[in-house]
């Protein structure tokens, strides 16, 4: 795997000690990665903080880019403007299953959920990996929502593991991606916004990598071989999940969320019909407590006039974690055979592309 | 049971000939139940049309009145306009099973789904019967939504079955309803709107009846005489769903949906904070197809200065509905020995607060 | 007129002390009246504090239940939460002239405005007055709107006065009304909802008078005496203006402002096609400062658990609002002779309709 | 000024024959500009078809991606989903009179407007020129948008005309601009999409030209050289605007107006706080009547499946329009004595930046 570190720096704005969502304080990631013959999926989970998710709910808002998916859960935060479950990720056939599970683990970890309490809202993102899975199988099950979950820690793997294993992009490898910014806002050194991405869209000749319109000169190069590109319509879809530790109310978070959108668009994606592309933000500054009986928390959130380098962070975090997964993720076979090829596996010469044709 | 003939009737305008959704021709609705100690739950299902709905698509739009619910399926129907599966009613904790139920059909049906063609986007929606019924148990498997889907037919039961069967409103017995109106545009005798809703909303002192507060008499004369009225916050929702012949496009069946709203506010709903309060319209004037080899339908839409009608006919078939399930669902005791009485059970002499107090 | 305390009462919160939007402490309402001959217009104005509202902006949030309107500045409301100027009312063809008469008065009091400081976002509604009055001579002008602005106090007259002089409801007299609620939460009696609408919808037999069918029996009663009674579609519109002393964020604003439409409803309105039916709420617990260099507030909100009194408050406000402009409103003749009778003057035995049939 | 066939091209698809918005039937273009002192304004409009587009509506969707902004008419054109204006562009506080001259040119022409017929929605987009011009002047008057009108053709200026007079972009000279694409679906060489830019964001160390981040180098070298590079926040804006001769709804145009955000993030922008972000698309395929009495059109709209090529186009053009823009706009100097270079004026060895640092 390439050196991180050695990849290309998107923006002007400094990067956290990670480069990870996990820079944002109390974040965790998980994954649990099914590689068996025609089964090349899993599930990744991202707690937004160490505690009760269901009692201490964190604020949070989305943004729906273009609606092609078939994610749960995002209704109720535009309503309340909270979540209250980890995060979760996996295939589009399996979002059913590991919606039960995060009920499941919440109504044993509350009792009371769905008795004395409220019942609790899942929230499970989704994208179709059905090239390199066989996804009819459903092989995810409620245990593997539970390994991934059990496994989250501040390291967090990249490229074909967790959700990511079988997803594609721009005709290759997709999957997991991480990256993270400090906006020069606040407080000594700033707030810090880490972005995670499930990336799996993209056709080649729409690739931007830095800028550069490397995929349309890939493709052009490949045309000449008379090797084939991909001209099939996407049926991707890309989750961008934004952290920040900037106390921003719900509305605040929607907007920061939208501007993960910025950042997918300048890597070459015009938001494809066929592409569920969907940006969530939250914020670890504050919990709102489930219970009415707790009181509610009194905090000064960000001037909107000062929250630009939050905006230009989210973007720019967004833009250099899908740039990981391109240049992290390895090549995977699965479901009938079908092969995506690491980025960099098939372009040992990436680099060359960074200059001008 | 009450014969329905018997009840007031909302509006100026006719009922069709069942006065139920199935009076738009080809729509059909099952219920499957379960009903065995403290399980009181169950699936409904409404089918659009008899044939093939992920190939075939219906128009729909849809309205979030208030979003505190689980369902899911709504925001790629936000997006393209047309569902792709039949509409599922059952408890929140059943949503997964439910979805998972319905993506396995249509994979059944049309085996390319998630292969050569696209995935498909369940559509569930969801209220918490959680008094009456253990929804920790997850009692609703895939088959039961098989069985209320094959039971589906023209005739639309009411009341305490189906997904219906543990639902409360009003501190009473609610469930499934359904009404239609005959809206004077168009051919004929004009086109047709039928109603049906999931109940499980409201507080007693907040019930209108027929316009009538019966429901803060009955609170008031309750205590006088010292009986206890339930005060808890609703945990409530209702779901409408919203079927017209009239030929609407996404656009304008967003708007109609929107107007049930207005027939469930006649009821005495205020939207409360608990209540995920929900309304989805579709037409089945024309379809539209999943492949885009065959021909996009050429299909003029009603005009919108001519709409009201159909606005009216929604309100009114929606407050219709919304009465047919409290005056015709009978008492049901389930988890921990919780007892809803139906309601024209409790007062038999119901009739008498349609006069002024 | 009618005495207002002689009036129904709508549901079983309290009114405060003045029932009107005045009872939130600082709220202000002011009116300019435009009577002569086919000039049957004005503007109303509303000042949520007695202060510089651009430099202390107030949160808010707003609904467009029907976008048949020419409003200008719920776009701004929607992205930032906050409001900037007074809110005013008047005829469609005038907002452009109120809008530039606010942003005016911003410039004369903040001579920054547009220069180091942003500009200003001006908020003016709209309804249609042309049956009355001859809305194409454009008859309102800027002093219009400062004089408005000039005598705003706590008093706030009712039915055809300001931008209600040539408004109509219901093929009557329409104009503007208000009322207020207590919501028992908080501290002591609880906090203040008040509403103030400009009432211009509907149709005779929709008409529902504290929930009795009123309209439907006086149009079967003209009718039967060959009277006739108007067919024509709906060129209205109804703006609902909601304010509160509760500590809310522009996130529960929104949702406090769709409450409104649950009164709206109530008096039989189906949100008709040609009425543009908008609310907006706002509160007056804390304030927003237009400059980042000042201290954002650090309020606790109130928590969504406890919030359904205030919607109870905001629906029952607003439609003791709207039945205050009906049983207000006096006749007005105007343009091309037109004349809408007020509603207690064609049917001073109005009382009688509130029996049933 | 540069020839615009020598500006790099965006993306892969061909542009029209004119590389103009005028490229899509139908559809002229028309400028007023205020150049005094000053007073360094204008207004623009664009005509979607050169009939009475009050009377034959086109359908029209928007999206607004950063609601700091005045402008007026797009409530309404998200509930019915035409225009029936023309589109005007002015300066942020000259939103009233050009409302108002709208309002007073569909009068005269229809003279039942607000009277027999239906009022007319005014459509008016701003951005904030405050630097170059003295807003709070309100130079424009409703002559000059009659005059920008009438002058409407095929031939679009670009730069530092009409409403973009005043306007500036990334520290440097803004204004309109325009592009277009041939998007290769459908009947012979494909429908067509154009764009034009009212540009009036930015701040320069974001600047992407053609991909290459120009910007942040030219900022390095600046400062480097002790020059002073702006960091105040932006308190700019864009307005996008779509057009296309393919059969679209108010769904799809929805769609294709968001696909200018991709086209607007890949120059720099991530939809800057105090940047009003507004796009609009509106196709000339077919006409909805203003009149009920006229028969609706009954015509198929391009399958979703097979939109992508638009989308892409939408975003190609819009980029290449904001291009246009920073290329072609000369040096203005006005209020105060303010001066914005024009950018190829300031970095006449521009060319030289679109290698690789």
């Amino acid at each position: 795997m390439t050196s991180r570190t050695s990849l290309p720096h998107i923006g002007e704005l400094q990067a956290g000690p990670r480069n990870s969502i996990s820079d944002v304080p109390g974040v965790c990631v998980g994954h649990h990665t099914l590689d068996d013959g025609a089964v090349q999926t899993g599930v990744t989970v991202v707690r937004p903080h160490g505690g009760n998710p269901y009692l201490d709910r964190v604020p949070a808002g989305c943004v729906v880019l273009n609606g092609f998916g078939k994610s749960i859960g995002l209704m109720q935060i535009e309503e309340l403007g909270v979540l209250e479950t980890p995060i979760a990720f996996t295939n589009t056939f399996s979002v059913g299953a590991v919606a039960t599970a995060q009920i499941r683990q919440c109504v044993e970890a509350n009792p009371q959920c769905g008795r004395g309490m409220n019942t609790v809202n899942p929230l499970v993102f989704e994208c179709n990996d059905a090239y390199l899975n066989d996804i009819q199988r459903m092989a995810v099950t409620e245990p593997h929502y539970l390994q991934a979950w059990a496994g989250a820690g501040e390291e967090v793997g990249e490229g074909s593991l967790g959700a990511g294993r079988g997803m594609s992009m721009f005709g290759y490898k997709g999957g997991i991606g991480t990256a993270s910014r400090m906006a020069p806002i606040g407080r000594g050194s700033g707030y810090r916004v880490g972005a995670m991405v499930l990336s799996n869209f993209g056709r080649l000749p729409q690739l931007l990598l830095a800028g550069h319109a490397v995929g349309a000169r890939l493709a052009r190069r490949m045309r000449n071989n008379a090797a084939p590109v991909s001209t099939e319509p996407e049926k991707g879809s890309i989750i961008a999940l934004i952290a920040t530790d900037a106390p921003l109310d719900a509305r605040q978070l929607r907007r920061l969320a939208l501007r993960a959108g910025a950042g997918l668009a300048r890597t070459g994606s015009v938001f494809g019909h066929g592409s569920g592309d969907i940006a969530l933000a939250f914020s670890t500054a504050y919990t709102v407590p489930q219970q009415p009986s707790r009181a509610m928390p009194a905090i000064a959130m960000v001037h909107d006039a000062l929250i630009d380098p939050l905006f230009q962070a989210a973007a720019d975090a967004t833009e250099q974690a899908i740039l990981h997964v391109l240049l992290q993720a390895r090549t995977v076979t699965g479901f009938g055979g079908h092969q995506r090829l690491g980025f960099t596996e098939a372009f040992p010469e990436w680099r060359e592309f960074l200059t001008t044709e």
